[in-house]
This record gives structure tokens, sequence and C-alpha cells, in this order.
């Protein structure tokens, strides 16, 4: 049943989050922390090479390691019990070099790190993906007049394009913000036992340097092994985005509606089909989506209300935050994946919204209907759509993903 | 990293949960539905014999059915699919008695009803351990003084006894209440493509209470398609279980806390150790239910969220619910079985309660002391406690399980 | 700003909860603790008619207690002192037998259980005024065929009856779990200073059982200072609630569509009319249930993450759930009231239903509109309508209000 | 009942967002935009001067706009229908030119965000009051020993300064970032009708500039009717730092217990008494704090939540969101104030620090206590403490109030 969970997200944020990927990235830490413990004269090369050279994730019981996790209270304890056999196997002397002067939430924490930034570059993918379709429509349907709609019903005249630029907008931003928080939140942990890096002989920032240069991470300013906003407002900043794409999903499921049919999602073989009704045909990206803006708001709830972590290490607070979290992640890559595949390829039925317009136009006295819901209103429409299209796109010039080089 | 639900979870209830368990669930409505559809006359024995030999979990590639389900937009049309090839393999003139006059929604989720019923039983027999746990602690410590603390200072003393029965009340009712509200909740759906059971010539009702007698489950009046107030008040008193399990855990990690030391966790190799820190025993059972008490709010929230539901199938709320749900089931067996690993074995020091308190006594005046801190005040929780372990011990004679027989 | 609660409220809610009727409330409760404790001996009949005489909210500075309730951390501390010193100007000796044997939590409690009834009778009885107009347009329409619609786009033929049929039957259900949960909810608070009731000289249960009894509330087993779950679960009883009328609204703002125009909510003068285009009528009842919707998830998961408060009296988590829950109330009287204003008299264009139908057949081959879209397939849903209204009318009988006689 | 919103709040923050300044702050907006529309050249000077001199609250009944508000489905149909007549009592001539071109949430985002201002200055402020005394206080104990905990129980040791300076850290970089997140949201609104300004005669953008002049807001790329990624995100910024102050409340409240007593809040009369018990202190402080960062998961929940709104006007979710504001703010500033008149007075007891760690060394092995719990350990923690303030001292300075000229 947990299957619904996938059914949401997609393929490669499930993979990019799967055991095998964390514990693939908990080895990474160990292997960064030696090497830079080396550098800094802590431990030897040798000793280095042998660790470093046995922290392959092909090398460990992956089901294993979840498995003893749950008894442990840990997922790094059984991790790390396991690489200090595995080392010692090849070089017992390099064993009490393995993860010293780290504690479980280091190991974790880094790792959760390097896991989350590959789904954002798959979120910002498909979200580039999305926003190009967007403006490009903006552009093409900039006069194409289509009824506004507010509170349910008919208000006036706007354009398609406008409607597009419109949507374009929040996840230009988002993507601009997403950038920025994610620049400090995905960041080594390097604490120690209580966050005093005291098992660092006073290397503690030389060797949080030389690991987020290893790890393409930033070297944040302290530990934050009970300081999470940034880590948090990062993960706002997923919630916002998802909450900007459920705006553009619920508009296409409403322009959808077969009363309305001014825009359907492309179709395909295997795609939004009914199992009980073989002629339907449903718009599953506007479902995806909507799925997710319905989910992350609680997602962040649940990340915010983890907050308030004890002392120098939280008791259920961290760990709550550590199962939420890549949900979140999922839950933003399958709308952004939904809609990446909804909107670019986007039947937009223009002569449909003017009929729609038309047949409100013979229904009103003409006075009103002229006033308000006149065709050429969508021009003003039209100016605003090609004034934004042209500021995000400038806007836009240059932006890598929030992990890029 | 999604091992962070499992590890705050038991693999019980994983496996409960799980894909295929999933899909097994799946095929289990497909053959009661077929038996039932035989039974009223509305396909013959022998198409429903076809079908039924062929619901077995083993003859389906359970993965693919999961990758497939998210480009259909449906968990269910790719199982019906394949289930409908495999008849064909067969008994190719039973193919269309496969699936009649059922809808995705039906199966899924009737079969959520299913997956469910057994974490249910976990849930609760894990509960019931912690009870019965408490109701024994409640009575050998009735008259022994602690002090009761408000607002995070010493109030006055109570007994340790009265603690341990006010824990345990929330659970036997919370207990009485989830039995009352599965008993609907785990429910057969079939409702057909809209919802109006068009396709069974009038027999609904009849094969509804046929395929419920067959499942184990209730009949319900109508299908609940998009009325969702009985499955979401399920979720509620889930939701309110792991709440009282986290007022407990709050009171273990606050009591077992090195300057307190009223209380500590059992012990046992591997449970709770620090990756940095041997000499550490961590609180792992309060953890865990700490941890689904941070979570389990915002999964309620979820699902009150998805209530609003389209029309007779929603887009997206409904596919939201659905994930959600398995999520909380998790939380809510983790929770129940770290503290039935926790509670029973409670290492309890009476002495240090008193220890505690007399600390506080000779730093009071000896009016205040006396009036409010004299350990003899403990008489009266010790009262309130022996009348209510006796009161919740008649109150649960007899309780069963929410899915027994 | 704050005015927007109240906007999506009602005045009689706000007026139930106002901070007069809190104060009132609390008087309440001081007054019906001497009375008790006079009938049970604890103190003279002379000093309770002093106390009683005063505890009259006209006597008493509403404004300021409410402001010195901040500074103090407590509101019911600047009222206790105000009674005191109003009770001392009558009869000084009866001062010491103010508030005797309880503290501020149980007065506030009492209090909220006090001033919460009134607001479920009015949203019991608002929801029932939309259940009785449910269950009318269930039986004049059961026949009547509309397009049903799942995942936003037609599925097959419904009849509006059977619609309106099953947006009854949540809010029939709705309101006997309501009845169910307000009955031990509604609860006097009374367990003195840590929740032992051991300055009422072992009379704690008998004083409780009278003070019920005065106040028409339940006398629970036990103080539940910090085991909120039974208050708890009729906060999620009325969270589910609004999603319930979530629903309906849901369905109402899209058959009122422009594009679908099948219902509109009633007209009259200053409701709904937009300050830009005066020719606009928007369906504000259902607007303001969509609100309520949004909000009461959020209010529900409040209320479950205050669940575990620590020891005898929590540090923060019970002040939160205390702000938390008169606005759960507020919204749920607001979506109540909203919906009974328009459900009631609903404009229904069963002419229009048919004619949306009938654009579909026309655009169809014959034969799927034949097998999916005939508009004879409604009879299947007039069938189920019927039959539903009737066992809801019979399980309504008798349904009195959750804080009725 | 809805007091314990005041109590947990200020009074400043509740006059700021009281109806009355909201209904000021809408007339401001009225007034900016007639002055904006003369100066573009739309209306005459002289009406615009006529329509300014008219708004004023003291011209308008503030509690009957706001009871009406509720009927018309709109906080600004009753203000601007009360501010036309009033307008034509003076100036009939100018009726024509009020409100013209702008539409009710024009009026209603603008005055959000000019309400919204004062409150987060107030908010800023109060920070900024905890954060210098957490610099202090990091700076006078950075090398005095305090017990380190993890899970609950010692880890080892750190220093009082430098959980100080980690406490601050997160208010440091919360202040920044709000600062970042309010520049670009307390902006005007002004779309008209449909968000496309169509009434404007194609000044729009010139308008708006002027406006945000006049107002001291920003000047939007475009109306952002539907479109409030940007809004929303300085309300994830407000929770943010509402769970940055609750995780220094969690610490506070821990070591504030009776059994460890490192820390105890300022004490004065008047605060933190308790109704049943005199001799009682509660930590008032942390304790609202605590309620406010239980219940900012959940208004940034409901405003995510509300994100996905329809078209060009949500129906529902925009007027959940209008009303889910406040509240944080009000919640956000009572969590500020609380801890600015806690930390600044902070009894910080070094000497039972110090004891709390000898009673644990006396008790374990020695080379236990040696390796982990030297008191000397905690110069590790102090050479941490003074980088990390001279740091946030850096950073700090010319921090202004986000609203700040």
């Amino acid at each position: 049943m947990t299957f619904f969970e996938g059914f949401l997200s997609t393929p490669e944020a499930l993979d990019a989050t799967s055991d095998r990927s964390f514990v693939a990235a908990m080895l990474r830490f160990e292997a960064a922390l030696v090497r830079a413990q080396a550098r800094a004269g802590l431990i030897s090369e040798e000793a280095a090479q042998s660790i470093v050279g046995t922290c392959k994730v092909e090398l460990f019981d992956v089901a294993r390691i979840v498995r003893d996790s749950g008894r442990a209270g840990s997922a790094a304890i059984p991790l790390v019990k396991a690489l200090k056999e595995t080392v010692g196997l090849f070089n017992p002397a390099a064993v009490a070099d393995t993860h010293r002067g780290s504690t479980s939430q280091d190991v974790i924490d880094t790792a959760a790190a390097l896991v989350t930034r590959p789904v954002l570059d798959l979120v910002v993918a498909d979200t580039r993906r999305i926003l190009d379709a967007l403006l490009d429509l903006a552009g093409r349907h900039a006069d194409d007049p289509v009824l506004a709609r507010t509170l349910g019903q008919p208000g006036s005249v706007t354009s398609f394009g406008w409607k597009c630029a419109q949507w374009a907008a929040p996840l230009a931003r988002g993507l601009l913000r997403l950038r920025a928080a994610a620049a400090p939140a995905l960041a080594v942990q390097l604490g120690g036992a209580v966050g005093t890096q005291a098992q660092l002989g006073g290397k503690g920032p030389e060797i949080v340097a030389l690991m987020a240069a290893d790890l393409g991470l930033a070297a944040p300013d302290a530990p934050w092994h009970t300081q999470r906003d940034v880590w948090v407002a990062l993960g706002c900043e997923i919630g916002i985005l998802v909450g900007s794409l459920g705006k553009i999903a619920t508009d296409l499921a409403l322009m959808g509606q077969y009363e309305v049919r001014e825009l359907a999602e492309p179709s395909e073989p295997g795609r939004g089909g009914s199992s009980a009704m073989p002629h339907k045909r449903n718009p599953v990206g506007a479902m995806v989506a909507l799925a997710a803006a319905k989910r992350a708001p609680q997602r962040v709830a649940g990340l915010l209300a983890a907050m308030p972590q004890e002392h120098e290490r939280a008791l259920g607070a961290w760990q709550a935050e550590l199962a939420e979290w890549p949900q979140l992640l999922l839950s933003a890559h399958g709308a952004a994946r939904a809609l990446a595949s909804a909107v670019p390829g986007l039947q937009v039925d223009t002569a449909r919204m003017r009929a729609n317009l038309d047949t409100l136009r013979a229904e009103l006295p003409a006075a009103a209907a002229d006033e308000w819901f006149d065709p050429a209103l969508a021009r003003h429409a039209g100016d605003l759509a090609r004034a934004q299209v042209a500021r995000l796109r400038a806007a836009l010039a240059g932006l890598q993903a929030p992990g890029g080089a």
C-alpha cells in the first residue's frame, strides 16, 4: 500500500532517495571525513586510503543496515559498525580512525543533503521545462481572449497568454528562491558527539571546509544538529513550489472540464485511462500535482513542528524530520514531472475559449457585455503578458540547478 | 532515505502494507466480487471459479504492476489488465466476467481496508500490552509518592501509580473508540463506474453484503467513493491514539533525564546505543513514540484536507489520501510497539522519586513543604489510582481487536 | 485584520465564544463548585450563597481580566483574584472558600466545555437544516439524470437526487458521531492543583457529580488535565463535519460554474455581490464552507499536536490547544450556517443537467453514448436515492443536539 | 474564549491587526490610489483631494463595516460603499472616481501588507532584543562548562556560552531571511477586476509604482491575486522564526526544571504565579513561545494549502489565507515578546551547571568521566562560541527592521 507514495512520485526521485542511495551517501561522508582528516594531519594518509577504499556501497548489506537501524535507534550505528568491520578485514590499524570525531547525526544529516541535491536537480529541471513551455504559450497566446473567472464565475476578459505568464512567474521566482535556499542548506554536518567538534583537535572548521569542497556541499558556520532553520527554509521553498504547481494544476483541471474544454492534457497510449470506461481520458498530470499540493503543506508543517529540538540532539523531533523530508522531495518531483508531461504538449483550444466568451456575451445585456466581456479587453492582458515574458526570460538567463556546479 | 519511515515503524506493519500485500488484497477483492456475482446469479459458477483460481499474488509481477500504475494514473488498471490476461490464458470466456461492474476505486478502497485491518490488530495488540503493564504498575505503585509537576515545576505530590493509571485511561478509551470507528470503516467499496452500482443489475446491495461476509468487512449503506467521513474518522482515532502514546513518551523521557532519573527504559544489547559514546543508553522507545506524535497530526490533517472530493471521484484528493493513510498506520504501530518494548520492563526507582521530593522539601519553608509536598498527600492519588484500575479492567474485559471476529 | 476570522464565522458563534461569554462560564464553574462543596458539607451554605451571589459577569471588568491574563500566564488567575476581592466586599469570611480545591485549569477547561456546548448546538441546528433540505431534494430529484463526473470528466450518468442523498449521508452520520463524541467531552474538569483532588477531602468524585448535574455536563471518570483524548476526539468530529460540508461546497461551486450552470445559490440583496462588477453573483455560501474546509484540518492538527502534554500540566501545549479550539468552533459554524443559507433555496436546473448530458451524447459514438450516457441509467441512482433517504430519515428520527437535554 | 489568542500575543500586535487598523489601512489604499491616479492624469486633482480627505478612519463605523462584510462575502464591499457615500456627501462628482480600476482584493491584499509591516517591526525588535542578550550571554559564559545532552541524556560537556551562541545563530539568520522575504512581499496589490489592470488605461504599472512609493511598499512586477508565493514565502519565514524561538524555549524549560535548575526566567510580581500554589513561579516566557511553536506550523500549512487558488480569484482559499495570516503574526510577536521578557534577565546558575556535571562524573568510571565529561572540554565550545559571536555581530551590523525606512 506504500506504493501510493511512489505512484505520486517518479522512478528517478525514488531511486535518488532509496535506501541504497542513502547508504552510499553515508559512505561518501565517511570517505570525505577521513580524506579531510588526513589532509589536516589528524590521521595518516594510509589509514585514510584504507577507509576510503572500503567506502563502497557494493561491499555492504544495505537491507541489513536498514533492518538493524530500527533496533539501534539510529541509522548510522549499524553502518559504522559494518564499516569498521570491513575496514578491519583489510587494515585493522585503520579501524580506530574510522568515523573518528564524528557522530551519527553528522553522517545522517550530511547524507541527507547529498541525497537531496539530485532530487532538487530533478525538480528544477522539470520545473524549468514547464516554465519554458509556459513562456512559449504566453507569447503565442498573448492576445487570445479567454474568460477571466473570479470566485468561480466569469468576471471579465483576460488573455490566455497572460494566464500562462502568471502561471510562469511563481515558478521562475520559485526556482530563484529555491537556489538561494539550497545553497546554504545543502551543507556538511560535522559537530562530533555534542556539536563542539571537541574530537577534532581544534581543526573542526578546517575539516568542514575540506569536506565541503570534496562533497560539493556548503561549509556551514557551525554545526546545526539542533539549529534546523536553514534546512527547514529549504523545505519551505519546496513546499511553496509545490503550491505554485498546484495552482497551475487547479486551473488546468478546471479549464479541462468537459463543459469548459478550453484545454486538454496531451494524450498518449496508457496514460490516463479508466478501468471501467475505456473512452475516458483523465487529466493525470493535474491529478498528481493536485495530490502533491494537498500533501506538501502537511510535510512542511511536520518540518516546522520538529524545529524545537532539545539541547544538543533531539529525542523524536529530529527523527520525525528525517522521515518527513524525503516524502516532501518525492511529492515535489512527482508534481513537477507530472506537469512537465502535461504543459509542453498542452492542447489549447482558443476557438472554444472564444465560444465560451461569446455564449456569455449573448446572454448579457449589451452594456454589460461590452463593458466587461468585450474580447478586445484581452489586449490589456496581452501587453502585460509580453512584458512579463521578457522580464522572466531575463531573470531566468543563467539560472542553474541549485546543486549545480 | 525513505528508510527513516521504516526506522520509525515495524517490520510487521511494513510487511502488512507492502506492495505485495496490497496487490494480494486487490486480488482478494476481485475473487470475492466474482464469487458474490456467481451466488447472485450474475455470472456463471464456472467463470467465477476460473477467476478465483487466478487471483493468487504469486501469479503476478508485483513490481511491474506498481511501475505501470504511475503511468496509468491508477493502481488498479495494470492489476486488472494483468488479471484479465491471466484469466484469458486459462479460460478466455471468463475474461468478460472479470472485474465486471466494478471500478478502480472499488478495488483500491476495499484493498486499503483489507490491508488496514491487520495493522490495526498489531496496534491494538501492542497498545494492550502497554495498557496491561500500566495497570500493573498503577496497582503496584498506587501509594508511592512522586513529585507532581505543572508547567515544568514541582506543583505538589502525586503517586506514581496514579500517573500510570492516568497514562492508561486514554489508551483504554482509545482502544474502545478505535474498535467503534473501525467497525464501519473497514468496509467493502463497490459502486461501479460512478457509484450507482448500475452495472450490477439491481443486485448491488446483495453483492456488497455477500462480499462483506466473504472478506470479513462491513457492508456499508452505500458506496463511499467521495464520502470519506467514516474512513477519516478511523484515521482520526489512530491519530488520537498516537497522541496518547506521545503523552506517555513525553513523561517517560522527562522522568528518565539524568537529573531526574525516576524511570529508565529496559536495557538490552544493541538497543539505544550511541555511535560516539559507547557508555550511553538512549530512551529509544520514547524516541520512536515522540517522533510518531510529531508526524501523526500532519497525516490526520492530510486526510481531513482531502475530504472535499469532487463529484463522483476526486482529482488528486483521493490519491493524496491513499498516500497519507499507510504512513499513519506505520507511525501508529511504530509508536505502539516502541512503548510496548519500553513500558513492561520499565525500571521504576521509587527511592529516587522520594529523594527528589525530599530535596525539594528541605529547601522550602516548613509550612509550604507540609502543605504541598507532604509525601502523605500521595494517598489521595492512591485512592484514585485503585478505583481507576478497577474501572479500566472492567471496561477492557472482553475487548477484541477491531478487525476481530 | 482579525475580522477575517469573524467574516468566515457567524455573529452567534462569535458571541458564544466571546471574552464575556468565557468569563461568564468561568463564574458558572465557581458557583457550581461552591454549591457542590456546600452540599457535600465541605463549606457552609452561607459561604456558598455569598460566592454564588457574586458570580455574575456584570460585576466584573471583563476587559481587565483578559488584559491581566497575559501577564499572569493564566486566564483564571485574574478572574479568581477579582472574584475573591468581590466576595470579600460582601462576606470576608467566604473568601477562603472561594475556588477552594480547584486550580486554574479546572476553571478554564470546564468553562471551555460550557462555551462549546451552545456553539455545537448552533452547528447541529444548521447542519440539520442542510440535511433536511438535501433529503427533500434527494426525494424530489431522485430520478433526474445528471452527468456523473470522475477525475473532472464525465464518467456516466447518475441522478441529482442520488448526489443529494450522498451529500446528506455524511452529515447525518456526522451528527450522530458528533453527539456521541460530545457527550463525554463536554465534561467537568476538577482535579485541583495536580489532578489528585487532594484538597477535596476524599469527596472529589461526589463534587464532580454534583457539579456535572448542576452545569449539565458529563462527570468524567477522572480529571483530564493532561489526558486530552476525549476532548480532541470531539475536535476531530467537528473537523470531519467541516470536511463533509466542504465536499458539498466543492460540488456546488463546480456545478454552479457558468459553463455548467446546473445549480445556483439563492440570491438576495447584498449577498455575493462584487465591488468591481455589479452584475456578478458570487457563491458565497460555498466560499465560506470551502474556506473552513481549508482551515479546519490545520486546527485539528493543532489539537493533536498539543496532545503530548507534560506531567500534570503542560507548558505551552495546553495553552496552544485552548487557542486553537474556538477557531475550530467558529469555522465549523461558519461553514454550517453558510450552507444552511445556500442549500435550502438552491436553484436546481434539471433542464440544464439534461442539456449537458445531451451535448456529450451528441459528440460520442452511439455505442458509447448508449452504454455510459443513457439518461435511463439515472434510475439505478434513483433507487439508491430513495432507499437512502428512507434510511437516513429513520436514523435521524429523535436526534437531539449534542448538548441537548 | 477567543481571548486565548490574545493571551498568547501582545497588546501591540493585537492593536496593529485590529479591525480598526485594517479599515484604516484599506482607507490608506484608497487614498493612495486616487493620488496616484491624479498624478497619472486619470482623474482630477480635485476629485483626488476630496476622496483623500474622506479616507479617515474616524469617519467610518468600523463595527458596521465588519458586520456587513460577512453578508457581502467581502470585507471591501461595505467599506467601498461607505466610502462612496461619504465622498458623495462632500463632493458628489468624485464618487465615480472612488476605488476606480480597483477590486476588493486590491484593497484587502494591500491593506494586509500595510498592517503586517508594523507587526514585523515588532517581531524584529523583540527578536533583536533576545539576540543581543544571547550574544552577551555567549560572550560572558563562553568557557563555562555545562552538560551537553543528546536524546535527553548527558552526552558530554559543552559550554553555556556555546549554547547561547547556537540559540542566537538561527535568530540572526532568521532576521536576515525575514528582511529578504518581507521586501518583495509587503507589496501593493492592484490588478483591477480580473488582474489585467484593464481599467487603468495602460497606466497600471505607473500607478502601482506611485502607490508603492506613497505607501512605502514594494511595487510588484504584476498583480498577484492568485500568485501567492511571495506572500506565503514571508509567512514561511515567520513560521521558521517561531520554530527557532521554540527551540530556545524548549531548552529554557528543560534547564529550568527543578531537578536541573541551571536557568530561571526573571521573576517579577504578577508574573508566572499559580492560582492554587502561591509559592510557584512558572516559566511563562517559555510557555508562550512553546505554544506559538505548536501553532505556527499549522498556520503555515494553512497558507500553503491555500496556494492553489482558482483562475483570477479563488473561492475560499484566498479567504482562508486571509484568516490564517493575522494569527501567525499574533503568535510570532507573542513568542518574540515572551522570550524578550525572559532572556535578557535570565538567571544563570553556573555553579549548578558545574554541580550537575560533577554529580555525573562521580558516578562514572574514571576513564569515561575523563574522556567525555572533563570540564576542560568546555574550552572547545568556548572557542566556537567566541568565533560565532564575532561572526553574528558582524552579520547583524546595520540590520534594519524589514519594513524600516
